[in-house]
């Protein structure tokens, strides 16, 4: 792992790294903001998943989340959100697939089989790194995101929920395996046979049988992605039928950039900390 | 005046906004936060000036200042730091002058006196528009700004006391004249004569008789122009000699980025919202 930069904020220390992943097959670059609570010994673990065409800096320069996790004690890790540079399989005029749009999925078609491997890089390679090099306290862990990193964020606590304390989103897709903007991208990696996509479509996930406990999730009504491409109503209705607790929060007027998140960035975290402990 | 985006944050909204400019001669972006209370009647209005290298969107991005200005009631009015465009004359591959950095005066050195008159702009002309567009009191003005930015606002409080209740600054440039990467700077925009530099110099404004009650003055310890470029010594020097009360406060590890400014940001905002009222 190394260094590229640090900077200290709010008490704490906000690093960017770089390492050579093994699941992506390139190198990766991540965020990480330690609070000072850590000089005291190991804190919780609160993971941020970003959106379509982010990468591990959208969300580190304005996301507004060190003032309060400095003061609640949270690390926070920010990875990329795509394998990225040569020889990494792209289509460059797409913000809708490759770089920037993993959609935290292993991919299994080629040629991005080789590189697109999102899910066990933020399931299993990432946390690894962090457990070895940050003072995180990984049996304390929470996840949440935004848009694809919604998306990611829900499926992946479904997926592990032994893993997360909490999981929440800001207007997360609610079912990218219908939505014009991530079904094309789940196709090229996953292949044409839709069953495959079902492991990463949250309301399938829910309908096949997985389970969290509860959701707090935040969707802007001016959110001009609302209709077509993140419908938090589809969310809503599998949770209800399946018997998880969705705190489902129209925000009025709001609509899907950072001014968004920012806003209720502070409700997220404290979510989190109430269940990190 | 042009509305380029507007974007629902805290309640309030983030705006930015164009136009032709008359003193700088070119177009002219701008960024205006708009706190809730706005809709009750006209609040104070808040000016943050930016460092080089920056243009308006840097501290909207990163400033972290619209939690709390919303709470508060200001609005905030982000200016650009230079005339930009084509046709402004410029030194493309100079950082420390030209686009990027106006210095916050008015040049009378041609090429640069047709376009760099940024103490015109930002004293005169743009509070003309932000009074007759925005539901500002301009009975209730503040100052502050970062770096050049911080230079800004110290010189621009000192030469207008009557406008301005408070003022402000991050890691200000103290003294302009005699640091490396403005002297060149003021010598290109005013002229070979020093005495013409004095208007444009905080701590000589102060030797010439100039006077504002008191600055809020943030320094970061591990900031890696300090010592050069900063020197916030000469500050505490002059305000001494002058009776001017300087609340200096060097704060540990911090460095130059916004990651220090959004750190003491919050303290900013309580510092002006005391002294508007």
């Amino acid at each position: 792992m190394k260094t590229v930069s640090t900077s200290k904020s709010h008490g704490g220390i906000q690093g960017v790294y770089s390492h050579a992943s093994e699941a992506c097959a390139c190198d990766m670059t991540f965020a990480v903001f330690v609070p000072p609570q850590a000089k005291n010994g190991p804190v919780p673990v609160l993971w941020y998943l970003s959106g379509l065409t982010c990468t591990h800096a959208n969300v580190m320069d304005k996301g507004e989340y060190r003032r309060l996790a400095a003061e609640l004690g949270l690390i926070i890790v920010c990875p990329d959100t795509s394998p990225r540079g040569e020889g990494v399989a792209d289509e460059k005029d797409n913000w809708q697939f490759g770089s920037g749009a993993g959609f935290y999925v292993d991919a299994t078609q080629q040629p991005f089989a080789a590189n697109y491997r999102m899910y066990s890089y933020i399931t299993e390679e990432l946390p690894a790194l962090i457990a070895a090099n940050f003072p995180a306290d990984m049996s304390r862990q929470a996840i949440f995101g935004h848009s694809m990193g919604g998306h990611g964020a829900l499926t992946i606590a479904l997926k592990n929920p032994e893993r997360f304390k909490s999981c929440s989103a800001f207007a997360p897709i609610a079912q990218p395996s219908t939505a014009g903007w991530s079904k094309p991208a789940l196709e090229k990696y996953l292949g044409a046979d839709e069953a495959a996509w079902r492991a990463y479509d949250t309301t399938l996930l829910i309908e096949d049988g997985k389970r969290f406990p509860e959701f707090l999730v935040d969707q802007g009504s001016a959110d001009s992605f609302l209709q077509e491409g993140l419908r938090p109503w589809l969310l809503d209705e599998a949770c209800k039928k399946a018997g998880i607790g969705l705190t489902l929060r129209m925000q009025d007027g709001y609509d899907h950039s950072y001014n968004f998140i920012s806003t209720f960035m502070d409700d997220h975290l404290r979510w989190h900390a109430a269940r990190l402990g």
